[in-house]
């Protein structure tokens, strides 16, 4: 492949060629010849149009689709050479096409533009990768479903501000993070959807006075109809920012729970183990065994949001319709949608792969007067007295153990007199954390009949 | 109303109340009591809830109901003394409730927590937000189907990298807003049905012992469903995130048009007239009048992205559920909220005041060779070149054109034909500007017929 | 205070005043009177340069000198009506000295404009909070090399990955975080001498022919220079954005030892108790002490950099000079001002409160196989391996200790035997936490002197 | 070079290998390669030291010295295996040197940890790239001070929202941007000069036991002393959150500047021509002459940006000491570095290219009543009206001039007197563009001579 100076394909107007500096700022081969198949899927598309609408010849077109063909098997074999001086994977797979099948090859660009191709191409690589993460999403969710499943009843300490509040059950704590990662599917979908619209035909931005056939282009590359404005359809990047929020949302769902098995794999919690597999050592410390995945899983949510704000600072101000100013959305699309995909990956490998240890989790779950809130209902249902009564009663049954060292279900009842006079043998019952989990049957509560519930309403779901 | 120190609230295990500077970080009153009218609908729609249950008698029930209402006018007569030491918009309600009823003010917080309530009261004030976003949106989209209904057929130069490109519609220039804002329309409605579940009755973490009815609460406040896991229902802000997100990209296709309307504005382009109830003066130059209106609309993306980015940044790594952190949520999301309606009718108001200068777009657009692409598409049409062909030799007779000072309607056939032999007279009808738009009747395309057909479609859309 | 409607401002030029959305988005009083202190005083400097000059008379400056200066004790005293219509504090105050001095208020206004004197007025606003923030830094440094003093030799884990990696000394991780706040004083520092140069006389944009004195009103106003370029400026940001930017690193400083706090705060770590002053209760759970101050701590990062972010955003591609966007600059940085200041004093407070549980402290640094490098290091050091196999020997013991249930100390000399043969009763000496903090000399280690060493250094430096 | 598995390295602990997503999401040798000659130095400094104080022997520290040397020319030659097994820089360098060397290579680990070493290499790296911005900088100012001097007295309107205010000069808005790559350049300096400490030597995060001499590598790798605190050492990034908000800050300036080329460059603007070096052509448009450097320069901001959001994220929360999330800190920083080094010679380029283009610049100063202010301060200076009643004078003849169709200079005197009738002939002087900005001789003004004042200054300086 000859080289071309980028001047060359610009036509007669221009002087002199870019120079250097120009040259590595301009050109975007290094990072969008990764969308080289859904370059050649749009040209195909739109080379089998133009022929079906006499644009050009059928004999033309056959020349082009297979020719398109061959490029592609040159650049999945490797052997294909990319040219920076050719700026771009539309160029480079126009140029190759000319050497391959000579002059139809000029044909192919009627009634199309860069503008319109580059949307097309980059809209068909995300809405890839809104599948891959559906995919990544709902394996990430089964795994999650299975550690709920297998621990529905075991008993744990739920937690706010980090304090023991009430005990939990582990499957209820698992499927709190299947409700994230559901709604992250919910965004995937809705968002895949959204962008489901065909930019091809656009053209630079006002259309194209040849007779061509935008429906068909369309259909033949997946998308549920044309785009509706040619302006807007080169000018908008709305699919790369929406695709970079739900990615984010999603990475901090992602970083809420890999700070959870950070702590929880920390000596002082020993709530789980993760495996050797995704763990590590240390080059200086021997004995160490390190949550590396689920550290460097909760630091992606800065690099996909960073992601984020770099697009959204880009396209801020933009006048319509293209400006050079978004050929910077790709790689922050390429290098967001790679960290997600890896994310969900490690994720789902850690959870399959780690162990809850039950016994410290229990416990956790006994101590720090976790059950004050159910010695609290117990005065309210049993005793009736005022919610905001009650709450103080128990208030001062937790001092009066602190003071005496103890929890709360080692207190004599001769204790709780001398703060309540009513209380009866009958409150021992509910200062159990077995009891105190079981009780809790409210809808969405985590009473293990109530977890298996909603086990068995997601795995109908998906 | 008397002043109640905080730690008078938490029981009795406090030995020393909070100083002045843990009371200014603490404390919400100063920015929840926004959400009074939700907190007191959501006191009201438990009460009814623990009623019809059995949790508490009809009568404490009815008292409750209605000393809400005397809560609520107080509120909204600006009668009412919020207290800092109070901490919050739930614990000043439900202190003034006693005072007002007295005890059975004490029942109303049976099997419910802060965390569930401020969870919903937070989503029905977001709720609310997303239904003035769909107004907002259909108005400022209704305000730009009217301008382009004007102007369908008026022709204007469109622009790349801000360069002549090709002549395009004023109408088609304003659909490519509605496009925009249509994608926002949608966003806001996916979203807002996404969130619709209700977190009352997950109590503090892990729901209730009590016998309560989420389905209920549910419904009587306007909600699909109860939130499915109470651990996630308390710790959940994923409403507030996907608010700010599809504010922000909205808010930067606002910031789009905006520039476009000060670039419009400057006396170098004279596209645009705002009106003067959008415009501003000088307090030093008199002559001024100045777009300050599309100067703030255009900011607006920076202040809304800035509460996205506060608000991530604060979600990031949180461990479950509930912790202190999420109460920076409120005023990030009241401001953005705020702003966002405020740019939103602002720009409504603009663009339905605003005066398109038809000379001088008419004029820009037949300027700087803007139907060069279809002379272009002329060789290729009828001279049957290739279009990489065709491309180059437009480009030549463009620099032609340049070295003579004359645009390209204004060469001599004569000149034509010392670029290329085969040009006829017939090339001069697609350099005319009218002609160059009404060919481009590709679907989605700048076509006067083609635009009123968009106008058409959005118009039986809303 | 007669109402002006904003028009009558700008002079006879506007036809029709601006609607109420117009004058909502533009009006800036209801937070910009927040300078008027400021405003003021960059009046009072202005006027005496007229007069100085000859531009004024004496008298008049004196008259406005005095005028101001009433008007200044009618904010303090909040009888000041803010006007919505006058739009901002420069006009409020403008106006009411009319009201109160006549004619010659009008000629306050000479040689200068909005630009320049809200650029003037904000800088002695954030020069203020430079030298608030500097105040809280020394604060909040000494509160730690308190706490560092009384535990110089108290021995904690050191973490890595929240993994017990080596016994530290509480003094060496509260002088950590000297040093993070230090570096953040010396920002401040560096920030606030390049922000120091004075915009007044700027005038709109381009200086002025009156024949002011820069240097008079910038010595006047504490700065060190007048800026050098008119057209900068009135377009300069950087110094809100540079205060945001050191702001937003010192607030990621305390969301780490925020991070610290809470889990050290919590039943597993129990590694400090934070007095009852800087912790709240909860409304549900009663036995609750929650480290909320701790929590809303570490979210103000997110705030901070949220209004970063914003301002970033806002001034992003703004063409020269003054334009209506920056109006959005005062908002994010007074409240990324008063969260910052507030974070600081509460970190400050918190530290000086909490106390640090030596007992669990001391336990934990001796568990977790702390002392392994030790052990590595005497390999090294005593049999003369190189330490990539003393590093694997370690190793296989710690795995041996493991199997066996205890931690290094506990081996006994013939366990070790079976993984190396030389391993004498000396090793044990290393396996001790006193010991191996000890031996930790090197320059910036955790031995007791070397942290001591670093106290005094930093006494003598405040 | 031969492939070992991650957990030989981490000694005889760990059962089972990482899988492949283990090793995709903790491997960074992919990208920290680019330290390789930071982290031999640092390498040869530490086995330098070691020999001086007696850790290891003089032969040891020879063949260690000599080896690197060697593994660094097979990095330099493209012929060194990098192997992902290996995890990063560091192993893959010191496996490499104990091929070549043999056991001596397993001594240049002592007393020192992976820890301090990356973040020596790091800083290393980041400090060059301090000192390439310097000097891209200096170039870029050098190149504005050329324009400026040519240009000094050259006209054109100065803009407020980007509507005509007053004339300046063209080497006045050049010498306005000096003075912001001014400010940025002297941001370069001091966080060079505050990240200029040591950290090598402070080991895992407790410093060592052996005797080493942490002034002696700190001062062979050009630092101005150790880190003071081992902690701080290997868990700080200020210095590369530093650098990427003094880059984010000058990528703004540039963004700016940018913006203005772009509308300078259009057809209603012609204030500009670019070179056809820094220009593109169109693949659909013949005739486009497009401002791509300049797009792709206003866009950088975001991206780096971004960067600075990713790892203030990442930070957020980050307990002491090492966590793997720092692992994300190089490719943010190595691509912000990148492209503000490529953006700062883009803009000099285009700033070195570009023409003004002086009848453009001139015709459009002198339209748009750009003489107003000029007007409102002869009424001032020679009638002795307060300023506001001058604005108002003024603000009516402009209204007056609008409504003849005609610009200041043009109206009749008797026209002045129907406004104000003491207005004489000699007002017509300073209605004059060229006697405008000559008049404007306050400090920093925009008249020629204030404009040259400040290029000497400059160049002194420099």
């Amino acid at each position: 492949m000859t080289e071309t100076t980028s001047n060359q394909m610009w036509g007669g107007r221009f002087a002199a060629g870019p120079d250097a500096i120009m040259e590595a700022i301009n050109a975007s081969i290094g990072f969008d010849q990764r969308m080289a198949a859904q370059d050649i899927a749009g040209s195909r598309a739109h080379a089998a149009m133009l022929a079906a609408t006499g644009v050009i010849s059928d004999s033309d077109a056959e020349a082009i689709g297979k020719g398109l063909l061959t490029v592609l098997s040159e650049i999945e074999a490797g052997t294909f050479a990319f040219s920076t001086a050719l700026e771009d994977i539309h160029m480079n797979v126009e140029a190759r096409l000319k050497e391959i099948i000579g002059e139809p090859a000029g044909r192919l660009h009627t009634g199309r533009s860069r503008n319109d191709q580059v949307a097309t191409d980059f809209k068909l690589w995300v809405r890839d990768q809104f599948d891959a993460a559906e995919t990544g999403l709902i394996a990430l969710i089964k795994a999650l479903l299975g550690q709920a499943e297998a621990g529905a009843d075991w008993v744990m300490p739920g937690f706010t501000h980090l304090q023991t509040a009430q005990p939990v059950t582990w499957g209820h704590h698992m499927m709190a993070y299947v409700e994230m990662f559901g709604r992250d599917l919910s965004r995937v979908r809705d968002a895949r959807a959204r962008m489901n619209e065909c930019p091809l035909g656009a053209a630079a931005l006002a259309g194209t006075s040849f007779p061509i056939d935008r429906q068909m282009t369309a259909r033949a590359l997946g998308f549920d109809r044309p785009a509706a404005n040619s302006l807007d359809a080169v000018s908008d990047r709305d699919f790369a920012l929406e695709f970079l929020s739900v990615a984010s949302i999603c990475a901090m769902h992602l970083s809420r729970f890999a700070e959870e098995l950070v702590i929880w794999s920390s000596a002082q919690f020993r709530f789980v183990a993760l495996s050797d597999r995704f763990s590590t050592g240390s080059s200086i410390m021997p004995q160490k065994k390190n949550p590396d995945a689920a550290e460097l899983i909760r630091a992606k949510v800065g690099r996909i949001y960073g992601a984020n704000t770099a697009l959204m600072m880009v396209m801020k101000g933009l006048p319509l319709a293209y400006s050079k100013d978004m050929q910077e959305d790709k790689e922050q699309v390429f290098d967001a949608a790679d960290n997600w995909m890896l994310a969900l990956a490690a994720m789902e490998g850690m959870v399959r792969d780690m162990t809850a240890n039950r016994d410290s989790l229990a416990a956790a779950a006994g101590s720090g007067f976790s059950t004050a809130t159910d010695l609290a209902d117990w005065l309210v249902r049993v005793l009736g007295l005022p919610f905001r009564e009650a709450h103080h009663v128990t208030g001062s049954l937790v001092a009066l153990a602190e003071s005496k060292n103890c929890d709360l279900p080692e207190l004599a009842l001769s204790d709780m007199h001398s703060v309540h006079k009513e209380i009866t043998q009958d409150v021992f019952e509910v200062l159990g954390v077995d009891n105190s989990v079981r009780s809790r049957t409210s809808y969405g509560g985590t009473a293990p009949d109530q977890v298996r519930a909603q086990i068995a309403r997601w795995k109908d779901a998906l």
